[in-house]
């Protein structure tokens, strides 16, 4: 029986060795490498990405009720179709045009039950022998994952710092061959906090166009944006809709809320959130400028992280930036990520609550 | 970019070539051979496997309490463990542990959106070359198709009629080689509705065992069971929780509601409900005795199907059990799923509120 079970398929030791890790996984390692006595030390966690426990960032008054008449209502309690409810994606078709030059259709729409499983979708849609797709280095590392579990081969193009994080679209033309399928462009960015401008998106655009290539917009973070707008939408294609009859679907109570959610939402709950978040990148901003090891390229202008460059030749024995977080956690009881180009570390939106 | 298109890897013609479908593909398909003026004519459901329509399905005013408070607390907004909230996976364990001869841990307990994501993370997760998995014949043919994209051979074991829907362990012993992996056994049947003797999963159990086989127990209907109990666990792996890291997790709320539901909803919820169904099933059963070209082997104890066998020589111009759900729409806005078995079909919940 033992002999049997070390036959089963999947195996996160191949993730690992290609340096793919999820973000839970590095954080939870870093945990551990707190004190034990940090029970009585106060931590500070840049690492969370997630502001749920902030309360600052409690979510609206409006998505609350949105769920509790959902619920209440009893209609929400069964299966809804694989691409969603039609009412949920008639809401979000709407919501979305607002900001749009053509308008989106209920069929454009297809619901995940988060942005992690709106990947998994995409990449077992794409996935096939052969094929390859361009991410961003640095990225958001679920889609390395994921690519992984598909057999999609990934690579990689540069983000340049020293451009506000811009795509370097002449790496871009060099990686493409006939069996590139798809640009994933992440804006606002995560992990930089980058925000593109129009004309760099349009480049963007016409690059892809170019070169016969999808382009998957994840605009995740769209409502975090702090200095100017967001103009991609989704490419979805017809595909999506087999592929989600065998993934899984959003809770159908939760579909149920959306279209109360959106009409209900007020505009100054995005604002506010955006508020605390500019000013605490501000305060992160001109303290990390005082510290000579450390050089911050671009001030983030959405989203909820900061990219910092690490001057290694300052830090006596670290490394890399894998190093210097692990350090960081053990002799400071301070939580931030790696970036994973050796000699960047992240920092998200903890920041808004020490800095 | 058209050409380009064509290359994506998931298509779905390749699992209808292997007659692998979804029951919601064919529940439409069926749904669009209703006549057109059928807007005006009574339609019979029995194809629903679906209860939130009917009211006296209504789920629990405990349910509902249980998602607002999470809601309202303010406390289930962020992100889960991969593996599921502590406190949720602590208050499972203790549930299920009240009817089991040894005590979960809340380390057992693995979290998925649902049964059909369940079923997507198993098969992942045994997933590799050359593996094959033993399922039923008849079944539930989400695990036929999630095999299929996870490239496991399928290798079906017959239920049989004439013994109760039993598991046939002679033609199990002969399907088994070195790259099984596992037998999946789903109880209270679906879409037999039987339930197994304790007996019968014993011998089951020691089957599994000699072969060095897994048993993946699929208790999803372990509420709906008139007439006996059930004995099974859940056999489950630690590389679930590597996969998990990479898959969809249930919304946090829903998590956060699961301790106070499994506390505060009443045995007369399940009861009133399985009495319902037992009531339609005893009525359903008798009407389908005065009809002769109608055969119910066994009468359903559990779930909410119930399998009947078509005598084709008393049915003109009909050959298999989906030509007769098909004309059964068509002509008399009756609507049934068809057994997949060529001559059963199955009758789901919606039987209740019609018979």
């Amino acid at each position: 029986m033992e002999k049997k079970l070390s036959k089963w398929g999947f195996n996160n030791g191949d993730l690992k060795e290609k340096s793919l890790f999820s973000i839970r996984s590095v954080l939870e390692m870093l945990m551990e490498n707190l004190k034990e006595d940090d029970d009585n030390r106060s931590k500070i966690h840049l690492g969370r990405g997630d502001p749920s426990a902030i309360p600052c960032f409690r979510t609206s008054s409006a998505a609350e009720d949105a769920i509790y008449s959902a619920v209440k209502s009893a209609k929400f309690n069964g299966y809804a179709p694989a691409v969603g409810l039609y009412s949920t994606r008639r809401s979000i078709a709407e919501y979305l045009s607002h900001d749009l030059p053509h308008q989106l259709s209920p069929d454009d729409i297809f619901l995940a039950p988060g942005a992690n499983q709106a990947i998994e979708v995409v990449m077992s849609v794409l996935a096939r022998p052969g094929a390859n797709i361009l991410l961003s280095r640095p990225g958001y590392p679920f889609y390395e994952a994921r690519a992984a579990c598909s057999n999609l081969e990934v690579r990689h193009f540069d983000l340049l710092p020293e451009k506000g994080w811009e795509v370097d679209l002449e790496s871009v033309e060099a990686l493409v061959d006939d069996n590139t399928i798809a640009i994933v462009i992440i804006n606002p960015g995560n992990p930089c906090g980058n925000v593109f401008t129009s004309e760099h998106l349009q480049e963007i655009a016409e690059t892809a166009k170019k070169l016969g290539i999808l382009v998957i917009a994840d605009e995740v973070y769209s409502h975090l944006c702090f200095e100017s707008s967001i103009a991609f939408a989704f490419q979805i294609a017809e595909c999506l809709q087999d592929y989600l009859e065998y993934s899984a679907n959003p809770a159908t109570i939760v579909q149920g809320a959306v279209p109360h959610l959106l009409e209900k939402t007020s505009k100054d709950f995005f604002s506010n959130i955006n508020n605390i978040l500019k000013e605490a990148v501000e305060a992160f901003y001109t303290k990390v400028q005082e510290i000579p090891c450390l050089t911050c390229p671009y001030k983030p202008e959405g989203a909820m992280c900061v990219m910092i460059k690490l001057n290694l030749s300052f830090l006596e024995g670290i490394n890399d930036d894998m190093e210097f977080c692990t350090k960081l956690a053990h002799e400071e009881s301070v939580i931030i990520l790696p970036g994973k180009t050796s000699s960047f570390f992240v920092a998200q939106e903890g920041i808004c609550t020490h800095s």
